[in-house]
């Protein structure tokens, strides 16, 4: 099943392994005519990726990605845009030790279940290695948003149960107090005692969970479209496709299951000539389709599965064992933090996908 | 954009509006060689539809769909299935009054900016009446799985703030649990509270919001692709694309946000010489594939919008104005309640689908 | 697997057998505000269909083809639209005699082996019976068309040996042409030749094949994708997908193979300000994308494969066996005739899905 | 549009320029457990590519794809495969002089004009050098098809008025006739025939057409499927993606407009216990659908647009202006003779698609 695609006519498609040669991205059926060069997609992919900060895993060199194809004298030419990025530091050698274990909260079981063979060698196509490509390409759909003066932002709402106090209306102050913070939260505060948590989580050899906020405050009416291609249904698709992600919300999201119908719907007004809803709670979609309000959501993240404490598990041959990260492995305490432009590039892609499908709706 | 359409292989169209003469559904791709009858499909449709009990609004007559072809003889041949649903008892007159206003939580505004028409009797493809079709081909779907041993369950966990308490381990008891709930909730005193709050939000005009669980007690290994197709992702768009919903969960969800690695990782253990975990955080799935372990998630659903109390609005022309349910219009004080039986159509579409996909990841 | 439906943005599915209680099909991805009624499909379904002259097959009763959704106040409204069409006069008892043979030049021991399962009564799937849908569903994108000023044309340019002279110029003489002919074909005394050749033809039971053209006068230049969604690979795949046919030509087609580049290749010039070509060789296309000249292209249909005549045959158990039509049954002497707005239908489709997949080439 | 992927289980998606500094393709979908390496597809490449005889244009180093993800340990692993393959003597200077000249016969002006932007080295996407991805993905899909004995054959059939005489019955010698001839012709009189007529239209600075057909002995009853994705219609797209195809037949072809019923129907016969037929209009396939008899086609190509002749053109300002090929450009002068491989990896991408489709009809 070709299942590494993403979207309908503004399509990406990556591939690669976290310890093979290289990874990349193809991405189709982007519009001619958007300026875009390699620096400003390494620049999204390594001003937050992990490396930024202590609390997250440490890589040495930040990625180098080439773009070979689709790119004219600094413009796209509707030609498809790939992009590659050959990986580095990538010792597979420590993983052979561990290569007839079921590692717990991975993906090694079910792969080697669905295909019968598994590449032992870090997490294959599970690993979080992937998203690097979803950034970059992310990176060019938010180019041709900003033609449409469409910014999105996604930032830490919540880490264990420490929960930011977040007021997503200025944005550029909300992206000036995302970058001052280590860990993408604007909640000054916050991001205090989550660092204090991140450290000691870290120093226990654990991780934690995490909530990782979208927040796009401006949108054309009428993105999204009716029954099965709604917009929140192609951002629930997106955010649950990031690995660790466990839970989607749209506007009020799971909180709504205890509102009544009376709160719960937003009142129609008139803003400075323009229709718009004196509360938010659906997040900026009506039947599926983009009222002009800031959509906003949040995606769940699981502590990160790899974790320096000894777990139970199986051999290949049903047989217990204890399972031991090897020595030198990545570990992460707080997976949602990388996750953070990450989902900020998957609601670019979604939105990009959104504009070009809208273009269809009229005469 | 042709957003009507759900799955790649075992497809699903559907078509039809609340108010218009029919509404139906083209099931493409179903593999021939399943027994299937109008009498299944339409106990599927009527038997826990709004009207079973007084806590969902109220239809006078039970649906009769009708397959018009894709079967011979019994069974399906392969080729498309399609099933006819007229519509009955549907007063149109009633909605000229409202006709000019945007309607709060409604899409009529929406679908007006977008398509620059909108037929403003109910709410067009917006409608809950849509979902009639995704449950008769999801009553297809059923079949199918039943050849691999497949169930699918959903039933009602929360509404308001009353959660119901359900250890959903033993599938013939949990069904009889959900047939003798009037709210389709397992949990005998959950049901009591729940209906006394239905009432009571009914009596005022209102509505209330709620959780939808889906469990599914056993699957093989396998199902769910890598990457964009994860079993979480197409779950996720899958629920999203339900009238009203506003949340998806899987597994732990939003609660793994709070945990840590070491005690959300699932421990590998064998069980009567199968593979299993200790616990089920991931909710059945690594990487985006099934482990063998039940899958389950939630969706939460907001309150319905069609509320009887006063409501502030805009004319089409953004004039100020009361909005008020017309006289005799469908009041639904808690769509959770009827969103089940959506919920496991989609549930089983899903899973229809991933079966035919699983079949090409091996020689 | 799904392979009923046809398009990616404006997208049809059709389903039905000949000899079951309807067929239909579902439009899906028509903009909104265009007019359509029940009457002008009906026009396009009866026009030029089987019984509109002796040289085809008799059908006692014109098709009612009835819109149940997706229109409102006359205007499509973006939302699916629906056509249903009963079936009328199918006698299926006759097929009880062969229902046990392999018929010659038939799909049924390709749709038995493939499905294990047959519907023995006509073509199933199979039968011409479905083209009415593509008809239907055409005259929709006809109406699209016409507000691009596209107007699409078909007719027979050979039947067995008799070739019509055709100098595709001048449109509504074209048309006007090929409404007097009872052939569909403009050229007057080609069509008097084949009229005697069908006659003759049907009077010995026997069935011929044909060549039908199509000519679009006018078209924006930059339709069609570049690599694997060229126009003409769009109209090939279109071509062939209509019943009895077995080849497809675009432009100088299988002519080129013994023609040189010096007088292949169409030199540009400046006509009336406007970029034309001198020759047409190339059939209004360059690198897969429309050039803004006529698209003119050809499609090979062979001998009907039900004729009167005894044929040699199998048993569904391997014996030999004469396979003889039932009485009553349609023998269609030359089913080029009635393909000839099934051709039309069929480019319209790929045009109407084109016009909205170029949207998204620039900014 | 996303118009660079080809398939629908078995896909494959194509990037880069000719003049850019490489090219590539990512095949997804491919099942896991396949044998292959960078060798078999160099082979492939290299084997029948340009400069294996002087009747094609010269090219100087062979080709060196590099497979740099989705294999390990030698075998794929069901993640996505991606080759690259570096251009090399890209000399782009030569293209200056005519960058602002319509090209007669090439795609710069349909490019321009849907795009608003052309990369005027070279043909960028509408260029040959695109095809070196599908004959590498084409290697891959044969080694899955040798897993089911089918072999995939091509060869030129007819080049200019010169036609081959070949009875595609026994294929060891077939293929090592083909391979003995320098134009890729089991017919060694044509092949000598054919090689003095393209010295001569290379002297002359021209290009001639040509015909190529391909040969399926073997395949199984129950490929391609019903109605819109019939295995004639899914070749007949492949093959009109090629660059300067202009036609495609399946069996009988165009012959067919001029056969009878009663002699092109298939007689069905028993032959070793196998359902077989007598003759093979049909060329294997009824319905759409693979009868197991062979499949076989044509495809017909024009001659090269890039002659050594001068031409009468436009410039991008619409001023008359003759074309002239800049000094060192490729002059190829029988651009069939090197689609023979592309041909063949078209037709195995259509089976390996197909047969992991099929697997969905049944139960």
């Amino acid at each position: 099943m070709a299942s590494n695609s993403f979207g309908t006519l503004f399509r990406i498609t990556t591939w690669g392994e976290s310890h093979g040669k290289a990874i990349g991205v193809v991405i189709d059926g982007c519009p001619a005519g958007i300026e875009i060069d390699n620096f400003s997609i390494s620049e999204e992919l390594n001003s937050r990726a992990p490396g930024k900060s202590v609390y997250t895993s440490p890589r040495i060199e930040p990625d180098q990605p080439e773009i070979l194809s689709g790119v004219f004298e600094g413009k796209t030419t509707g030609a498809p845009i790939s992009i590659l990025i050959y990986n580095k530091n990538a010792d597979s050698t420590k993983y052979a030790p561990i290569k007839d274990l079921l590692r717990p909260g991975h993906a090694n079981y079910t792969f080697l279940e669905k295909y019968g063979i598994f590449d032992y060698r870090g997490g294959g196509r599970a690993s979080a290695r992937e998203t690097a490509c979803r950034v970059a390409a992310g990176a060019i759909a938010k180019k041709f948003l900003k033609h449409y003066n469409i910014d999105v932002l996604a930032y830490i709402k919540q880490i264990g149960e420490i929960d930011a106090i977040i007021a997503p209306s200025d944005t550029p102050l909300l992206r000036s107090q995302i970058s001052n913070s280590p860990i993408n939260c604007p909640d000054p505060k916050a991001t205090q005692l989550i660092s204090a948590l991140i450290e000691k989580t870290k120093s226990e050899g654990d991780s934690v969970g995490g909530l990782v906020e979208f927040f796009i405050p401006s949108l054309p009416v009428g993105l999204g479209d009716p029954v099965y291609e709604k917009i929140e249904a192609k951002l629930a698709s997106a955010m649950l496709s990031i690995p660790a992600s466990k839970g989607f919300e749209i506007g009020s999201g799971l909180k709504s299951v205890a509102m009544f119908g009376s709160s719960h719907n937003d009142a129609f007004i008139c803003k400075n000539g323009e229709v718009r809803t004196e509360t938010n709670h659906a997040g900026g979609t009506l039947g599926g389709i983009t009222t002009g309000m800031p959509v906003i959501g949040r995606v769940a993240f699981k502590p990160a599965s790899s974790i320096k404490l000894p777990q139970k598990t199986l051999t290949l041959n049903k047989e217990e064992k204890t399972f031991q990260l090897p020595e030198g492995s990545k570990h992460d305490p707080c997976v949602a933090i990388r996750a953070v432009p990450v989902v900020e590039a998957m609601v670019a892609l979604v939105l990009a996908d959104s504009i070009l499908l809208n273009r269809s709706s009229k005469l």
